[in-house]
């Protein structure tokens, strides 16, 4: 179901003040000042409508979760999700993964999540890719020493793409699997996104991998 | 087709004394004396039919080649090929991959193919595929310092399985495909061995992957 644009939608965000950052590069480097803590921060690049990282936080309370997603009427469901719940630990920003060197400092994040992230088909838009080697770069950045990207995906063609430049970029690969439900334990033992749930209906397979930065 | 054992075989392939090694244990270390040249030695192992090593030997002058395989049956059609091709440049070993490192030397290999390797489907039988820690630290051991393991199969779960253990033992992966054919000009590219060929006209995707030892 596509969203149509609503203006007061990006006012409610807003109106979520302790879940919205709103100037997240205030915070580069000091995320830990916010949370009132020194847990680990996850951060999950894409999160849609925010099912799969407020199940996570609500899981995890001793690790701190960041949420990115640059679509407002997306975003908004996160949110009242996380609210809805009263987590604590969970902050959501409305941007651009584009911009994450702006949001975090070296070394600040323990794990970054990337679900059904767009594929973008076409070679030429290649670069645009949420597993382009420029973008592998940006999380080997922020990423701390034994940092890890944890992927899913349905599409083929981006799990191929990602693989090759995941080995290419001195991350160590880990529990790659070419059809995670092949074994049905583990529908209860991952956390399926808004978009998973979909394609798992369609009967797709979905793909994984785990991948620690290598140092 | 399942072949009957024949004596003869046995026979007939003792008989080929320019191709076939009686005594590759003799030769460990010291292969390039057997080909009278220094040039990089590639090993295939489990060969079959042959088609696949003894097409690349006729393509590659300048590269040595050694073919394992340990039934006899199948052997002798790739030494027949050889010989039709009065190929000088490839040498074939009756025996089984478990003893590759009274064959080899350290260091002593430039290149290992896997096509289409036996599957060994239940988990307990793990350790016998060719793509399990315990052979991949063999093939360590023989390669070289750049040395590459060039891998083909139609088995999803043998290529995952190969894609974590492989990831797991400092080998770097490149060209990984989840599907080889995907695009047709992948035909002409590379040289289908006789499995293949089957698989391929079953419509199953071919996985591939190369890897490449880390020193
Ligand atoms: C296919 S949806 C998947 C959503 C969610 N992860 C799930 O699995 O249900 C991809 C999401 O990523 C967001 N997205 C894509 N590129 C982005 C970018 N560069 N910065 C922030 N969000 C992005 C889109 O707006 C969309 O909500
Ligand atoms: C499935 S067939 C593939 C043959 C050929 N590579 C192809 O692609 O057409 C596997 C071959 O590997 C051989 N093989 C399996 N395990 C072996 C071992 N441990 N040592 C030597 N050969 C082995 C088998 O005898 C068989 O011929």
């Amino acid at each position: 179901m596509r969203l149509r644009k609503r203006p007061w939608v990006k006012e409610e965000i807003m109106q979520y003040t302790s879940y919205t950052v709103v100037n997240p590069e205030n915070h580069k480097g000091v995320w830990h000042k916010l949370f009132q803590n020194n847990n680990p921060i996850y951060v999950e690049l894409g999160t849609g409508r925010g099912r799969f990282i407020t199940s996570h936080a609500q899981n995890n309370p001793e690790i701190n979760y960041i949420a990115i997603e640059q679509k407002q009427e997306v975003l908004v469901q996160a949110i009242r999700k996380a609210n809805h719940l009263e987590l604590s630990n969970i902050k959501f920003i409305l941007g651009n993964v584009n911009r994450i060197l702006d949001f975090f400092g070296q070394g600040e994040i323990s794990r970054i999540y990337l679900n059904f992230i767009d594929p973008w088909p076409k070679k030429r838009h290649a670069k645009r890719r949420l597993t382009h080697q420029r973008f592998l770069d940006m999380y080997k950045h922020i990423l701390n020493d034994n940092g890890e990207i944890h992927f899913k995906t349905d599409n083929e063609l981006l799990f191929e793409f990602s693989l090759n430049e995941l080995s290419g970029q001195k991350f160590r690969l880990s529990n790659i699997s070419l059809n995670l439900y092949r074994d049905e334990h583990n529908l209860a033992q991952h956390i399926q996104t808004e978009y998973e749930e979909k394609f798992i209906n369609q009967g797709k397979p979905i793909y994984r991998l785990e991948a620690k930065k290598e140092s």
